[in-house]
């Protein structure tokens, strides 16, 4: 049982349900950000977001910052690219548009290659775009919340490493870390940035970004200083440094009861991260399986387009998302709407990430599964389809 | 008696101690970020936020974004100057540099007005400097967390509309607002930017600021592009518009707890504001007399420079911080040592806001206060002194 008030289960692509432990870690007593208890518990943490990335590489630097997932954006357009230099956008949806607008703020020359709704840019077309002109660095956006099409991260660093060796390769695993799988040194990646709210299973106020030693080294070998003062990595990495050796430090104030936070699910996450990909892509499986048994179609074409820790369906023909939402709701179940803007008012999202899916008991899924077919069936019959 | 886990009491200039009802919503638990329950909450907090400004000026606009304190800085930085224009600072310590820094990152001209330690820069330099050249904006810190000194937010704010009125003011309240008096409209200020977790009593991971209309327009009017994505005015301003007006929208995910925290300490503090600063005043004034009878002297010279929300102490010559926190800590007191530099080691910070000053029940004031006398008896008897 959990100690939470009753409410709906939230199952949209993040923020998600959260485990009580995460929760009561949220309500910690006031501390000093610069004492020995809080300076371990920020260090421990850092070391935690390490693990999640399978990173052993001591080049390699995380930063926990204050902020929403989309301040990992500034991070990466204020310091490793300067003004005039090239960024290449492998664009998958709403995000890529996103991502691609605050690179141009601070000055970069965007080319976007739009992949086709539901569907990712082939490699071929990316090696060509990386041979055309040189590139400081590529974005590619590991699950598109706003369509759940799923990236192929380890092919495209594979390409780039050949073809490109020094354009940097900056993922946005805003809603792919947790639940995909990555493996950051492995894979030979330069930023990995996210958030807290989705598969991490913490509360939404921190970004977290995870940089190679060749992104530090770009950052600071820079001819023109960093573009921004908050989002600055020169500002903050002696910081994270310092933290990480147990070693107080100030920038600015961290927000020490979200850390607390992400230190409790980490610690859990970290326990078995292989595991962890293993049932968000058991889980998944079952969710499609039951989603192609309504008749729904799914956004992202193919099965290796198909992201683990969310699924955006098409409505029937005839149906928008609010006709079907509130009856779920009425089941006690929250999806969200569509957000890609060209199809928003055809489907609908699934979330299914962290303790709903890694905890069978409270069995969040399932219940959603069956409060889907009942809400498609009375929102049919009320349409009188 | 407090639903808190025992523990010794946080009394440095913030994070300050929090009410277990704030710690309370800190743990909520998930809600989408654009369901109606979180809008009307997020809405409901951004107008608390007026009524703690004492505004009702519909043409002032507060924005809630997830961050650091020091978020606010880009914010005025990459929004209300342009590359090239000049910006005054009112340098009172520490935190008067950094906001410099930040302002000169994007593109500002900056000129410093330092006052002595313990001081504040007199009206009549400022006059002169505002007559010498046209700056666009001129920030003052409103109480220095370094060094405790207060600034005349007020008389700066008329002088500037006398002599420059096109100037906007900009008040760096990170350390003030909650526990300093502020009339946002009536003293005709252009910003105030702040953070959540000192006087106002929430948990940090918030960074607020308040705006004129005059700010708004500076924003919307610019002849180049904003400098930031994130700290983007553009990009905030329909969004806090929309939940103020019920509206869900997105840019990015708020920090839901966070919110929820902010709101119920909000509600608290709007009950009496102008009962908030009197128990701050009062407070304020015991610490200090108690002080003074120990034989400390204050960083603050005059009694006008001395803050309501903290007080800085030199400590006896002899004496430096690890001296005598220790002392305190033994006795269930935390406070700060030196911030500023030049003089760091000569003294210690004590921060008296929010639930600790508010709720006599406590005694956090008064036990802190026996602690003190203690702590420096024993130091002083350790030194041979």
């Amino acid at each position: 049982m959990s100690a939470q008030a009753p409410h709906n289960t939230l199952l949209i692509p993040g923020p998600i349900e959260f485990d009580d432990a995460v929760l009561q870690s949220m309500s910690h007593y006031a501390e000093s950000h610069v004492a020995p208890g809080f300076v371990k518990v920020f260090g421990e943490t850092l070391t935690l977001v390490r693990k999640l990335f399978q990173s052993t590489n001591p080049a390699a630097q995380p930063f926990i910052i204050s902020g929403s997932g989309t301040l990992g954006w500034d991070l990466v357009s204020a310091n490793l690219i300067e003004r005039g230099e090239n960024a290449l956008v492998l664009n998958t949806g709403y995000f890529g548009d996103s991502f691609g607008q605050c690179l141009e703020i601070y000055g970069a020359n965007v080319t976007h290659l739009k992949a086709p709704i539901g569907d990712r840019t082939p490699l071929e077309e990316v090696e060509a775009a990386l041979k055309e002109k040189s590139y400081k660095l590529i974005t590619l956006t590991h699950v598109d919340t706003s369509t759940g099409v799923l990236s192929d991260v380890k092919g495209v660093a594979q390409l780039v490493r050949r073809v490109s060796p020094d354009t940097l390769v900056v993922v946005d695993g805003v809603c792919s870390v947790g639940s995909e799988e990555i493996a950051f040194d492995e894979w030979d990646l330069d930023v990995v940035l996210t958030a807290s709210q989705k598969a991490i299973g913490c509360p939404p106020g921190l970004s977290i970004v995870m940089t190679s030693g060749r992104a530090i080294q770009a950052a600071q070998s820079r001819k023109t200083p960093p573009g921004a003062y908050y989002a600055s990595i020169a500002n903050w990495l002696p910081i994270m440094q310092n933290y990480e050796n147990n070693k107080p430090s100030y920038f600015a104030t961290p927000p020490t009861q979200l850390v607390h936070a992400l230190h409790t699910t980490l610690t859990q996450i970290t326990a078995d991260v292989p595991g962890r990909f293993a049932i968000h892509t058991e889980v998944s499986d079952k969710v499609k399986a039951a989603a192609a048994e309504l008749g729904l179609k799914q956004l992202a074409s193919r099965p290796e387009c198909q992201a683990h820790g969310m699924t955006a369906l098409y409505l029937p023909e005839g149906l928008v998302p609010a006709d079907v939402l509130p009856g779920l709701l009425k089941r006690g179940v929250i999806f969200a709407a569509g957000l890609h803007k060209e199809i928003a008012t055809k489907y609908i999202r699934f979330g299914h990430m962290g303790v709903s899916v890694t905890d069978p008991k409270r069995g969040d899924v399932d219940n959603a599964l069956v409060a889907l077919k009942e809400a498609l069936a009375e929102a049919k019959q009320a349409k009188g389809l």
